[in-house]
């Protein structure tokens, strides 16, 4: 058997200060235990308090802390930080109308439908109906997409409801930025968000960096999530339609819209489209943070984007859920931080937040892909973990 | 042991055209299996696509395809075929305000309450409280029950909640109607609706076809569903309110107030008074479909009404629910049919849509009484096997 | 083994007449058989029928007929006693904005919040967060801690959740009272609730009653209990922020924020602080009821104040969860009384209310603390059949 250490493949304690790092030995030791407890279980797990790094782990077969692979949704809440510095600059309000920004939304009772309300998962365009997107609309000509979305009527009255918008959060967002800045998400969050903190998190992965690339793997289930699946009662039509509004049929690659097909590492569409490091997660976040060297936005304005905007049941994921301006928050169904706290977590069963409260930034990804999809149990404790030190640590100091 | 076939009594299978009707034959097969499993179990199954029968079977020792029975709420869907055709005609409009038609219902908070907020179950009066409702103000006079209605303060601020009008919402659009039209719900179901398709399906079934009634039972439980009927929690007074809100003691014929009842037979009330056949059903949730013949109302009406109004935790049914106007909508709880669908369940098992996804209208009817009410799990199954089979002969074609 | 009647310590059964006691025999049985159930129980009934005390009952090794403890929340559905009447006076308005009162509360985006709203967990303020209330400003000045709710951003937008207020709902209700009347809450409830029916329930008890004060003790758990707690998941930091968000670390005292504590004893902090017997609550309820002789404000008042303002998932306590104005509704969770009752529970386990319906005005308390907080199932299981028994003494009479 081989010992906690030698499963640890890709240990790198990056230490901002020894006294600090200390402080966060337990989180490297629970996570030294996840890896013991599953040789199939790979993964990369950054934590910064105020900015500086404190845990920096990869370790099993797949991964080690310069790998990069996809991240579905986590994806989601690095584009929030492209909104984050327009709403900083004023370019957009999370008030406003959002046919203030883009007339042609205001079309079949989307009139009234704020900034915040479209942010937050509530104007009831999750999906394309009828129809699907061509492949097309959705990565390299995401202004196509939109055009259809904002012709369409909503799948709900506007105010009655919250779902998940899991694809065309990203279509939306990237036209707000495209109508307030002329310019797409990806070439903002290149200039204004990633380059400058040369964070390895990409919304559109450079070719050269495809050597570092782990594809993504399906799921292993144990016998009993095996019996689960198969026991699932069938799935609503709406989730069903959400999940499977991207047509990728004319993609002559065939490898579908995950980031395991080049044609999406290379366009990174905002819903799904990041690849990335534990580490590149974390860095970003820790420019969110108040006091951050570099703010990507003030304080202010994540304060606003972390104000609850969405909660209870949610239509399309059939679960309880929690969202502020992109966002998702800290809940009980998924409590990984301070209350304030904001980040995303992604199908894969990767998390990446910001937690004000605590100063800490943090980025989890784990492989192959977790059953079920969302942030997993480890990343929770793993989250926790790393608060408690985080707490300890500023009382002792 | 009899034969599958042989429990299948009042087999029709009626074939628009052979090749479609195979596509359709494992809807066939699953209805069989079903009657073999139960011996006591029996049900009408009608299949329309785009129009034509392609499945109408009946089976069990109680029903064949002539028969007639209750189907308590799956009449609300027939009703609210009325509000289609008045919203197609611009008597009525779902955003507007009920007391623009109806000046009473103003009273005491209920000033801004839309019709289509009315019709979702959102406007807080899903019981008369306190009081309850002479049987003649549910039946033949319900003009009165409406008047008591609009006079009441709701029973939680408009807006805040929905919860399943049970009977209430039949008074409701009956009043409606007759203030839009001056005639009644059921008048109009006759004479625009029922009458010019010789539908199967009465809201105030005439004296004449009494013979081919079949009476309503209580269901069979098994012995572990009545240990889980025994062990659950009391019901609260907001549910107890609602199902115990029409006072029957009047009535010399002492039947209740099902179906069962001559008196509601031939009053049909909008809420649970319909009788008909499956066959009925899906008859006329074809012409609710677009392309239809003889269409109720145009497609952008049934749109309209099958966006999503309400969501979430129904106050009354303690369950999760989805409504349009009127229409109780496919849900994960209920996964039906395609997203757009729309059409009612009733108490006793029934269930009754058009999916314009599909082309496809369905009607189902199950005898006795189903344990728990709503919708059964089989007529879930069904319904979505019919649809898999529509999915598929489209894509053959 | 001690006999049933040994085990109500206490007794002293009221009568208000022997026709009408009779009618409650019943509750009297049960709550025998709950303390002969468990020696460790101790608890306190009082139901009064019209006006009239038809029960009253103690027993178990803590309390007795005139013991005086704490019943944490419960003191909630006192304080509203006190909107009751200031409502009833016009000096309030549910309809109103909280601005209209108090100018200060209208800072980041709670101008629209009306005072419904407020006293029904909707307005976002369940917790200062960043932050906790120093003791004195959840205490004697409780203005300074209402100040700085004023000044915060909402915890979710306001109108898209709610979520129980434990601790802040009572700085907000003593704020309102002083902003529209000049006096503390505490002042207001002694001189025109408590005082003119001098009832043994008091929000700032005097120290010459501190020798009839039974302390509030731990739960006893079993040992499944003690399973369930280590087992649960971890708990979300809104929740966590809520039930800590009071710092007594400068309480000389030490003895935290429970009635215990003779500082909180002293301020009865309308939140949490109240202490009493059960028959002073049921008295207290019994002139919120139609026709009572001494009313504390009109029906009309109680009526809506006891409109459903919150239904569905609680933000903070994570359970589904209905509101009015201030009370907590009888609902599916906890259906202790009929549509159109209104009370309170607490988290020791004690229940008051007063049910319209039946004319009956309620108040128990257990003793030691309940696992888990909330009205057990006794308190439950107790007010329903006490308006079972009323329900039918009406019926004979």
């Amino acid at each position: 058997m081989r010992s906690v250490c030698d499963r640890v493949a890709g240990d790198r304690m990056t230490m901002a200060a020894p006294d600090v790092t200390n402080a966060f030995a337990p989180v490297r030791r629970l996570f030294a235990e996840y890896l013991d407890a599953e040789p199939a279980y790979s993964a990369q797990l950054a934590v910064f308090h105020h900015g500086e790094a404190v845990v920096e782990l990869a370790g099993g077969p797949a991964l080690d802390t310069e790998s990069l692979t996809g991240v579905y949704s986590v994806s989601k809440g690095a584009a929030a930080l492209v909104i984050a510095s327009l709403l900083d600059r004023g370019a957009l309000d999370l008030d406003r109308r959002v046919a203030t920004y883009w007339p042609e939304f205001a079309a079949r009772g989307k009139d009234d439908v704020t900034v915040g309300d479209l942010l937050s998962h509530r104007a009831g365009l999750a999906a394309l109906s009828p129809g699907t997107f061509a492949f097309e609309e959705f990565l390299e000509r995401s202004e196509l997409g939109a055009a259809r979305l904002a012709a369409q009527a909503p799948l709900w009255v506007p105010g009655s409801a919250f779902g998940y918008h899991a694809l065309t959060i990203g279509i939306l967002m990237e036209e707000l930025v495209r109508r307030t800045t002329g310019r797409t998400l990806q070439e903002e969050y290149e200039e204004t968000i990633r380059g400058p903190r040369d964070a390895d998190f990409y919304l559109g992965m450079p070719e050269d960096l495809d050597g570092r690339y782990v594809p993504l793997a399906p799921p292993v289930l144990t016998a009993e999530q095996e019996r689960e699946v198969a026991g699932r009662p069938p799935q609503d039509a709406l989730a069903e339609t959400v999940f499977s509004n991207v047509d990728a049929r004319d993609d002559l690659t065939d490898h579908g819209i995950s980031s395991n097909n080049p044609r999406v590492r290379r366009a990174g569409p905002a819903a799904i489209g990041g690849v990335g490091s534990a580490r590149g997660l974390a860095r970003l976040y820790a420019d969110a943070l108040p006091g951050a060297a570099r703010p990507i936005a003030s304080p202010e304005v994540f304060r606003a984007m972390a104000i609850q905007r969405s909660w209870g049941h949610d239509r399309v994921l059939d679960v309880t859920n929690s969202f502020g301006a992109v966002f998702l928050l800290p809940q009980p169904r998924m409590p990984y931080a301070s209350l304030g706290a904001f980040g995303h977590d992604g199908a894969a069963g990767a998390l990446a937040f910001a937690d004000p409260a605590t100063g800490i930034s943090f980025g989890y990804i784990p492989w192959p892909r977790q059953h079920p999809g969302g942030a997993d149990h480890r990343s929770v404790a793993l989250a926790r973990l790393a608060r408690t030190c985080a707490i300890e640590a500023e009382r002792a100091a």
